[in-house]
């Protein structure tokens, strides 16, 4: 197959998009891959859309090799599926919501939990019919707030979404485990680099999640990783390890100090530096930060989060561990309702004796002692040890995670790196088994309630996270499995000989199974090199000067290595080259 | 490649389904291929995604063949084009519209002219980029008022659009007939009986254009045909040939007659047969239709079509002779307003005294003699003849088609029958680039402007379209190049032999390149035949009791043909029949 640039739709750009900051979306435009139609919608053109069908290939062949079933269903969706999960409500402003002629209420498919959950409920019945996995491929919408990044994170995009639909836990860890492994396949296949985190499980309501992240300084996801074992993980998904109990008794009991005008961390360690004969640091003081909570339909209520001094509440971790609950920060006319409440001087002690539910961090573990507040102005208390002086009512794990902090799994210290998210795989339970009452009948007659798995791949967005990993300041360099063509014929001359070889040898990849990009236009050979950089076929052959003779050059686009080959072997050459 | 029933996401259906009424409908649901999800919108199962993709695939062969890119836009699309094109408008509630979370209208794209037209501007400049030819295979919406037929009329379906750009009307006229030639290829491998229609352009302004329709009894679209010759049109585009004009010399002076109590053809005619001496017929008759039209941004005028008596006015024909213009009938406030307009008794002197338009059918030749009213209460008029004694404004032909009518080529008859639409092609001209200043530099450097043409396939339409041509009543017959799969391999009989010799079969014509579909599920035989004969694999081979004796059964889906072969034979037996 060969494709003509004299005839292809495609013209290459010299400047960058003016809109466009990371180098994807730039290279993208520039190479006339895709084309900005809308904010968050671009039109394919030939190039990309080549590449775009090559990734959907890869995914749909690795999701049919474990039996995954591919359907397909309307994009354009009635509203009551969603009513009856709270999605139409819970998704607010991020769906594209529209009335048709008759005034019905209608949404543009983000994800389509709802309608697979209802079409196997619609369909099957009997125990003996699971388990099952279905997926498809398909254009999605959301309304994002902020698309960004060319098709890196547009409001109209191509996922794989898939749903698997089974009888028990064990079931369902099953199938998670088949799309992990497919997933590892694709993208592996996809030649990236990739990490496979933890993570929470956003809007979704469910268990077991991992997100599988691109690494990309200009991704939007922050990770950690250690820099010992493969732990990685979301932030919002780190835990932090509890140290050891310590034995209350060994401590001195606790003493209020006067501790005149230190409201802040700052200024009460450096305040009990000067004035004690004891060395303290902020990871000495317990900090008490209070926040307003409401979960849906109920009302605000108030929630204290004990931690180190030395560290700040990651609101993102917060809102992960507190979901599906709002929060709120206090306002000046809480304190005043709540007098118990002393800024810059709160403390266990008011907390509990008010009632207000006090959670704190993994380190404040049985036996350590802390400096705190002591509920008065300017006086804070000493050595008020957990397990003795006081009791909080949980743990919660939402300080800030910060370089060095120790890894999880005991291995190594976490460093931080950016990842853009390609894959997310998600154990959902019953959930949507629950709304719809999605049962099978059992051995014994009696229902089963299924249990449901869902697993994305962000398919249009993959076309940008590998031009992400694999381009140079020239241009794309694609990875072979997913570039559109094998190889970059370039006709270095005007002269007809030359272009009567390309064209030659051109045919003769072609009938070996070769795809060809060949550039029979009249341009200079400077113009045809540069938009072969671009462009970023991983081989170019330049017939040239050389084929006078019986040479010609090929290129490999990544390495930038050339070699000069007989004209007669380059054939051959090439095919091996290409089938690697 | 081996698709199994024991674990294929299909249950058949005994029943039709309560809303179905064309044999495609009730088949491609009962069959497992399509389930409804909401008023005109389908989710596709396994068996039907197979066919829509294999027909997608035939599409984009097709045009791939001759030169055609294939791009893909979003669906999801800015009003700002449209509004350009006037097209946000003239759709009126046929399109969906939304607006997005900052309240920026966008449409869910119907057809795509638009969009193409800019998207060529933007990257073409010179005379030497034309001509080219685009298309995308897309999902598209329209609010149809009535969805119907299941996917033969949804709201959301699969369209192959085309867009050709040219320098030269001879140039349009060249992309057209490729595009043509190949439908016909397109169409001839999908193996359906079709016509080619000449037809008027509908909403989309234009010139020439045809239509290719399915010929099924179920079709919305009635159409007629020659008996004689391959003519074919759309109703709204048959053109009535003119009879020879007459001298009006030899023609009686025009006689008013009192006819009292003759408002209606019919009682004209019977009196004047039984109170004069001649013998007439309704055809003898001329008789006024009055309407009033609008175009848009005008006043309402009034217009009067002069017509045989025998036949009515077409308002198909008469929409489509007047587009864009806006028509209603005559309400009393109307002839109130207008005296001279004799309810019953209309006749030309008074319209052409009165300034009202009159066109009349292209039989009202110079020198035919016709009855009509003397626009008198009882009276009408004898013997008036056109060119002698009154002169239309215009032609307009859009009188009813009858059946028995000449065909407009000249040979046989015309008889009506009934397709669906499965392709249209258009000369569109120049409008759209008119709209988008779409202009070439040409080699003197002055601009060109380039005229288009839109080409269209309904790609999920013809799934149904398909169906509709090819089943019985036990179910579907696929032709072979659109079947789901080639073989459909029936083991009937829960004999473990029987399963293990069914599977061999399988994985034999899997490995010599046939897809096989396996029931090995544990129903009874007659299930299964039944299934595979709903399901309508074109070829299904039997693993039946004669396997003990060494041979199995081939049927033949669409004549029902059985025959016997030797089992060692059977894989090349069908690997035959599958490649014809």
């Amino acid at each position: 197959m060969i494709t003509r640039m004299s005839s292809l739709f495609l013209r290459t750009l010299r400047e960058d998009p003016a809109d466009a900051e990371v180098p994807s979306h730039k290279l993208l435009v520039r190479a006339g891959y895709v084309r900005r139609v809308a904010p968050g919608g671009y039109s394919w053109l030939p190039l990309g859309l080549r590449v775009l069908r090559n990734i959907e290939q890869v995914v749909r062949e690795e999701m049919d090799a474990f039996g995954a079933q591919e359907i397909q269903f309307p994009a354009l969706l009635p509203k009551e599926p969603y009513e009856a999960t709270n999605r139409w409500t819970e998704y607010g402003p991020n769906i594209f919501r529209l009335k048709d002629r008759k005034g019905a209420d209608y949404l543009l498919g983000p994800t389509h939990e709802e309608l697979f959950a209802l079409t196997v409920k619609g369909e099957y019945s009997s125990y003996k019919d699971y388990p099952v996995t279905l997926y498809q491929i398909q254009t999605k919408y959301r309304d994002e707030a902020r698309p960004r990044a060319g098709i890196l994170r547009g409001r109209e995009f191509v996922m794989k979404d898939s749903y698997s639909f089974d009888l028990t836990d064990e079931g369902l860890a099953h199938s998670y485990r088949q799309h992990r492994d497919a997933y590892i396949r694709i993208f592996d296949r996809l030649g990236m680099e990739y990490v496979i985190v933890s993570a929470t499980s956003g809007a979704m309501g469910g268990s077991a999640s991992e997100e599988f992240l691109a690494v990309a300084p200009t991704g939007e996801d922050t990770f950690v990783r250690s820099t010992e074992s493969g732990y990685a993980a979301n932030v919002e998904a780190v835990t932090t390890p509890a140290p050891p109990e310590q034995d209350p008794a060994t401590k001195p009991g606790a003493q209020v100090h006067h501790t005149p005008d230190t409201p802040t961390i700052e200024s009460l360690v450096a305040f009990l530096n000067a004035n004690t004969d004891r060395a303290f640091t902020a990871a000495d003081t317990l900090k008490n930060v209070l926040v307003k909570t409401r979960v849906p339909g109920g009302d605000w209520e108030l929630l204290a989060i004990g931690l180190p001094g030395d560290r700040e509440v990651d609101f993102k971790r917060l809102e992960a561990a507190l979901e599906p609950a709002e929060i709120a920060m206090l306002e000046d006319k809480d304190f005043a309702r709540n007098a118990f409440l002393v800024k810059g001087y709160i403390g266990p002690a008011a907390l509990q004796a008010n009632g207000v539910r006090y959670l704190t961090d993994p380190r404040v573990v049985r036996g350590t002692a802390w400096v705190t507040g002591a509920d008065k102005a300017d006086h804070h208390v000493v050595d008020l040890v957990a397990g003795r002086d006081f009791t909080p009512d949980g743990v919660i794990d939402v300080a800030e995670v910060r370089e060095g902090d120790p890894s999880p799994d005991g291995r190594g210290v976490l460093v931080a790196a950016r990842g853009i998210e390609i894959g997310h795989i998600f154990q959902l339970g019953r959930k949507y088994a629950d709304a719809f009452q999605l049962d099978a009948l059992g051995p014994d007659s009696r229902p089963v309630r299924i249990t449901m798995g869902s697993y994305g791949i962000g398919v249009s967005r993959l076309v940008a996270a590998i031009a992400e990993q694999s381009h140079d300041e020239r241009g794309l360099i694609w990875p072979r499995n997913v570039a559109p063509y094998d190889v970059h014929v370039v006709v270095a001359g005007k002269d007809e000989t030359l272009l009567a070889g390309g064209e030659k040898l051109a045919a003769e990849l072609s009938a070996r199974g070769v795809k060809v990009l060949l550039d029979d236009r009249k341009a200079s050979p400077g113009v045809k090199f540069a938009d072969a950089e671009l462009i970023g076929v991983p081989t170019i052959l330049v017939v040239g000067r050389g084929l006078a003779n019986g040479v010609v050059e090929v290129k490999d686009r990544r390495s930038g290595e050339r070699v000069e080959v007989p004209v007669d072997g380059a054939v051959q050459h090439l095919v091996d080259v290409v089938k690697g």
